[in-house]
């Protein structure tokens, strides 16, 4: 059976396929009247330009380490990085021009036909990227493993570790980037243009405006994108390392999370289908039973053929658990971020001002880690009861199978937060924006389970990478009472620290360049207040981009190289302390970051649907502030987390070999 | 020379003696006038009534803890736990006997005899609590060991942990406790009376300013004391413990930490008395020379006995690089929270508003975590390097062992900053309040180099009582590659974000009643903003001692119960991985929210001072909610953090021969 790997490939092209009609059909739709074409087509160019450069950067990174792998690591190590690299830059490309088409197409199907429509065309577009990337990792993980392991006969899968080491460099630049891309924009854009001038968000006058709509894709499309991948392939991958050590049976044990990932693709790809049967519900419940169609179907068909591979019902609860504890981390987080008890809580401390809500909503997001943790804990626990190290590599492989429905609903998102930025820009009228506006808060929602879920299954990858590692350097034991152990622990926590106050503070400098710019221009350009001249949006897209490739590069090579070098003078032993303590540390900055942003954000808009005063009160200009502080938070530093701790464990993985002589 | 134990209990009276003797000196010294004397009482008599019903609730606590230990433990764990809770209490009791004494006629030597005697007997009465936290410690220890070990002829040390656990009881409660006291008296106070009412800080119209100077007491001193107490009595019992199994020459192994201490106690009155010769020179200096003086006696007396002894210098040098570590986290603290560059910024950050503020705040706080890790990392290697894990608890020793000094350092702190609170309140015009406010401004630079320093010590004391506990379970390894450890990675480092949490949210609630009482009072009592009529203090008085005492109960049961649960639901080797994880987040949460909330007070100073526009401008108003976010986190969430950590792994030693089993 486990010849079904060759057709894994075959499944693979058959989801490109699926995008590729996708992204058929939304260009077949109407992109609006020109005014709309236009923005959009700033929009596009912009994000286009920031990716460009972006690969320029990383074309020379990936030279580099693709050199240090050849020389240092192996041949096939180093092609494989290559082709995990370049897979990951390919799905951040399709997946923003099918966002940056759905876009507008959404706004023109909210204008003249309604919810249903453009809800079809966003969705549609966020498909696109949502199986791009589980049919790149899928393809490239099926090809690596017919091609080194089943067909060269040679049970050494840790060239392997190649192709997830590529996807997470590239997840870290990705996320890092994107991330201060996003939010300087938003920041700057904000603190200009609502706060001074006093025009609404994504007003046409605002210079910056285009640059915080580019921001949306390059951010939390591509961004996310990049981090899923990486989780994605990192768990298999894991999986697959853990599993080769499995004795007689190896061979089953390495192919069951492709045949897994692969029946997930299938899955998702049905499940995108399953939408088009829903007809009169509600958009929120759509999103969501698509994923649980999705997850249903891969659980079920998984467990037939671990039954039919004669393996024991116990691996697949291990997968069943990872699946639930996705979900379960997903309820986590919407509660601690929708509308529910903690968020009107925190919307009710504004009525103190400023700092009780700051103080408020830190308490808030330091009691959120605990539960969500705590559900780490339990699926780590039973998916190691149940099937050992392969366990906890399976639970991780579980959570992200059915990644093609789970992240075409990330990407869902930011398409409808832009397509209310078009709409508002364009002026579409009340009606439109009243679509977009619904749209886009729903999207909101998914955002923050999306979050969660993304930090849920870093966790889990992470652990499964931490695992694989430790079999790479042949430690059966990694001693905590030694010496090395707990000053690997410490650095490894201050490590993740770093790396968030470096990403905070590249948001706070590249969002002065951004205030800077507007504040100029509202200045020294007459008549752009009285909207009868057009603001300089190249400029500030240019800014943004300059800005944020600049600033990546100092926390990514940092990442990078921490591991690396703490591996070589700590040693083995040392270096999986440092990896343990960057995991836990990390995974809880992540989720503090993650529900507190999202926590502030909310209360903000709980308090502009009319509580508290409302907008122009008081409470409403605490909120602003909250928001403020919770931006980079959720979107910057907060996601960097994540890719860090994966990162450095791939990195280790990959460097595994060096260690042990 | 083992012998030279037996007279560490004489050297303690001695330092008892000292301290009584220089609190006999400061009730000679001039009390002020009529106003002042009432005012002093009020603090006096507010912060004694806490000190009372805490310890009326505590008497409940340690009561059951006794029963229970001893049923489960042994009688002389209960008793040598009875007996360390109640040192503790004393010593909390002397020192603020000693700091409510010394406030108001510090207030009075500043009004009548000018800068140089006020600063003695500011530091006299910080002298009480330093040795008194010191003598009583050495006392304790040195009977028990005494009594327990050298007289029974028993070489069984396990008991000795009781001692340190009644100490880290003491210390959680009185740390929760008085962190919410003081930071609800002192938010409530500024958001009502500076905010709102317009007045100035320590107003006498404002009913709250009493509550306040009540809560730098018990907050600032008596919180203080018992957390370093606390680091005090378990380092040198940890050290005990490590020595115990070191073969043929444990004696001097177990004995060398208590005549360290002695030494270290004796140093410290020197460094007391050679504060008097220091004529003409400034008093920032002088608190810092005192300190260097007292180290480097007991480092060079050190060094004689262990050579003496005949044991290396290694074990010599694992003192001293505790006794180096510890200074360098306190000047990384100062960096961070000095008026220097990163609070410079900091401060003409709010020039975009509250938000960058808080930004840039967190950012700097999350950096700062990165170099004191590195400073804990590196001694931790190099203690170990030269003397095994013996040398770790040694290094924790060495950092620890001048306390009466240090403490009598930190201790000055607030009795300076009630000296600037009573002249203010009894109106003793501008020169007097000129003296107390330079007094103060060292006060502050002093706690926050003394924050640092508890940070650090608790560090390095929770790894030694780790390594202890490890020896009493009979664990060589606590594998990190196995699940259960993990999870009780994950585990401990929750526990430690949900703590703070915990604390946090009790501040914001505490402060919430405060805010209410002050607003009814200003509303209700005519003649009050007038100054005709006085305010009643009496009332949120009360409120906060209420308040406080009842929000320190939960995090303080749920510190003391979850080793104990996850102990015996995961085993010693999962307790092992709980206690990594929350001493590795515990440390970097503590770090982060005293550098942060160090770091915002001092931009808000900064800007006071004249930069920014000055009090009054926008800016300052960012930096006023600035400040206030920071003041939970440097003065109740973060120390918690301090406490936690070492009273869990304190609590897991204790428990330790009933996971063996």
């Amino acid at each position: 059976m486990q010849i079904l790997v060759s057709i894994a490939p075959v499944v693979s092209v058959l989801g490109l396929g699926v995008a590729f009609a996708l992204y058929a059909g939304i260009l077949k739709q109407d992109a609006g009247n020109d005014k709309m074409k236009e923005i959009a087509e700033m929009i596009h160019e912009g994000a286009m330009t920031f990716l460009k450069r972006e690969y320029l950067i990383l074309g020379v990174f990936i030279a580099i380490v693709f050199i240090l792998l050849f020389v240092f690591i192996a041949v096939k190590t180093a092609i494989a990085f290559i082709v995990g690299a370049l897979c990951s830059m390919l799905a951040g490309f399709i997946g923003m021009q099918g966002a940056t088409k759905a876009n507008v197409r959404t706004s023109a199907a909210a204008n003249q036909k309604g919810q249903d429509a453009a809800l079809q065309v966003a969705f549609s577009g966020g498909s696109i990227m949502g199986l791009t990337v589980a049919s790149l990792g899928l393809l490239g993980i099926s090809i690596f493993f017919l091609a080194f392991v089943m067909m060269a006969g040679d049970p050494n899968v840790t060239y392997l570790a190649g192709f997830a080491m590529g996807a997470s460099s590239i997840a870290l630049f990705a996320r890092v980037g994107g991330g201060i891309y996003t939010k300087s924009a938003d920041v700057g854009s904000d603190l200009v243009g609502k706060l001074e001038a006093g025009i609404p968000e994504d007003d046409p006058r605002n210079p910056g405006v285009i640059a915080d709509n580019v921001g949306d894709c390059v951010g939390d499309t591509a961004g996310l994108g990049a981090d899923i991948y990486e989780s994605y392939v990192g768990s298999v991958i894991a999986t697959i390392t853990i599993g080769a050590a499995m004795g007689s049976m190896s061979m089953s044990y390495m192919t069951l999370p492709i045949i897994v990932i692969m029946i997930g693709l299938l899955a998702s790809i049905l499940g995108i289908a399953s939408m088009k049967l829903m007809k009169g519900v509600d958009p929120a419940s759509i999103l969501r039973y698509t994923s649980f169609v999705a997850a249903f179907i891969m659980l079920a068909v998984s467990l037939g053929y671990v039954l039919m591979i004669g393996m024991s019902w116990k691996v697949w609860a291990a997968l069943a658990i990872g699946s639930l504890a996705g979900i379960a981390i997903g309820l986590i987080t919407e509660y601690y971020t929708g509308m529910y008890g903690p968020v009107k809580n925190l919307a009710a401390s504004t009525s103190t001002g400023a700092a009780t809500l700051i103080i408020t909503g830190f308490a808030l997001a330091l009691e959120s880690v605990a539960p969500a943790v705590l559900v780490i804990a339990v699926a780590t626990y039973f998916s190691n009861y149940y099937a050992g190290l392969y366990g906890i590599g399976l639970a991780a492989v579980g959570m992200l199978a059915t990644v093609g429905i789970t992240m075409s609903v990330d990407a869902y998102g930011p398409i409808a937060d832009n397509a209310g930025g078009i709409s508002e820009m364009a002026e579409l009228g009340p009606e439109t924006r009243k679509i977009t506006d619904g749209l886009d808060a729903i999207g909101n929602t998914t955002a923050a389970v999306g979050k969660g879920f993304a930090i849920g299954s870093a966790a889990m990858t992470a652990l499964a990478l931490f695992s694989a590692y430790t079999q790479a350097v042949g430690l059966s034991s990694i001693n905590l009472v030694s010496a090395k152990v707990v000053i690997g622990l410490f650095i490894g926590g201050a490590i993740t620290f770093l790396i968030a106050s470096m990403t905070m503070k590249s948001v706070g400098k590249a969002a002065m360049l951004m205030v800077d710019e507007i504040r100029r221009q509202f200045r020294e350009i007459p008549g752009l207040m009285e909207g009868k001249v057009k603001p300089d949006s190249a400029t500030c897209v240019d800014i943004a981009t300059k800005a944020s490739l600049r600033e990546m590069i100092l926390p990514g090579v940092t990442a990078v190289l921490a591991p690396v070098v703490v591996g070589f003078v700590l040693g083995p032993e040392g270096l999986g302390g440092m990896l343990a303590g960057a995991t836990v540390t990390g995974v809880m900055l992540a989720l503090l970051m993650a529900n507190g942003g999202g926590a502030w954000d909310n209360a903000k808009k709980y308090i502009e649907s009319g509580h508290h005063g409302g907008k122009g009160s008081e409470a409403h200009k605490a909120a602003v502030i909250g928001d403020t502080v919770g931006d980079p938070f959720k979107d910057t530093s907060g996601p960097a987390m994540n890719i860090l701790i994966k990162l450095m464990s791939i990195i280790a993985l990959v460097i595994a070999p060096l260690l042990v002589i």
